[in-house]
């Protein structure tokens, strides 16, 4: 019975780093579709978040299964009760890719995103898809030192977001109130990534080390 | 055994009620700090928001408490895997009511809406407050009348999101880009407190109805 119930524990977490590889796909083709208005990447993204919702119900509902069957306790409880919330996070982090890809299909045939800031933007982009490539690792090896890294990441797209605020409000900014509606949803959806990782990498060092991180919830 | 348990249920209720109605009073107070440009009304709101991140830690831990001790099935265990939720959920709306009032305070003495705004992000308020008052009715007394009409107060707010879309876009639009990012910052905060109330009028249906609307989720 225990074995069967570990291997259930197992599958959960393997599923978890399934869920989180979807997403880092979808961020990382949310970003492209951004970064060069390609129409028919960002419609792949959006029809492609039903996949991710789909295996985020079906967790759940295994999740709700095994707490009605195998009763758990103490270690296991917090194991399944974290794999819920941590498959809620990564839902979420599904949706903010999938409204990043709409940006792109709302502005198509141009550019959301004006020339002065794609840098920000590409570095934007890379630290949320490290987010997401560390979170599938952490998921998959509980390595702490993913969780770490996660943390740093955040403040990568914290500074980044700040620096899109700056770039907007300064003298020499020119762009259309378009402009500055899609960078400032963009850019408040690149930040996000930043708080659900560091969601997830504190949910897996309580798990593996018992301790919780002061601010656990990390979603500002 | 079963009459604690019943108990222990009721107050699950109780509380998610009584952390609705903080949630209420932070919504009603950020928008009127973010309207009027009232810097300590916008710090209080900022401030009373780790009560609702303690009753939100408080609940969650008797949750696990109770799937440890009472190793609930069924229905039972429904119920408190979605007062997990739920409590979850309403701790995202009072992080968005702060988000309001730190908009307001980040812009004092002046106000954040401009002029033109004004009428739309009223009825925002209005429509928000609304959701978060059917939110506690819907807690305390699971009147599905209540779910029904969170849905509806939902699509006002989508389509006042909408306006201020259409506001911002339009060739009379004379807000600097300041104005330009707030409103849009603001409006985004607004939309979202609908997707959430949404998110608990479903989940509680489901209780009630053993029957779950086609799109849960509702969080755009």
């Amino acid at each position: 019975m225990r074995r069967i119930f570990d291997a259930d524990l197992k599958q959960l977490g393997d599923d978890l780093a399934v869920m989180s590889g979807l997403v880092e796909r979808a961020i990382s083709r949310a970003g492209t579709a951004l970064m060069t208005a390609d129409l028919q990447l960002a419609e792949s993204v959006i029809a492609d978040d039903a996949a991710i919702d789909a295996i985020n119900r079906e967790l759940d509902e295994r999740c709700i299964l095994l707490l009605a069957q195998q009763q758990p306790v103490a270690t296991d409880l917090r194991i399944i009760v974290s794999a819920l919330r941590m498959s809620a996070t990564l839902e979420r982090m599904g949706d903010l890719a999938r409204h990043i890809a709409q940006v792109a299909r709302l502005r198509y045939p141009h550019e959301a995103i004006p020339h002065g800031l794609k840098g920000t933007f590409t570095k934007m982009h890379d630290a949320a898809t490290d987010v997401a490539g560390r979170t599938t690792v952490l998921l998959h090896t509980h390595d702490l030192d993913a969780a770490k890294a996660i943390e740093r990441d955040d403040d990568t797209l914290d500074d980044l977001h700040s620096d899109t605020f700056t770039a907007m409000l300064s003298s020499d900014w020119t762009g259309t109130p378009q402009e500055t509606v899609d960078v400032t949803l963009a850019g408040r959806y690149y930040e996000r990534f930043g708080d659900h990782g560091v969601s997830i990498a504190r949910r897996v060092t309580y798990l593996v080390t018992g301790e919780f991180a002061e601010d656990l919830r990390g979603e500002r």
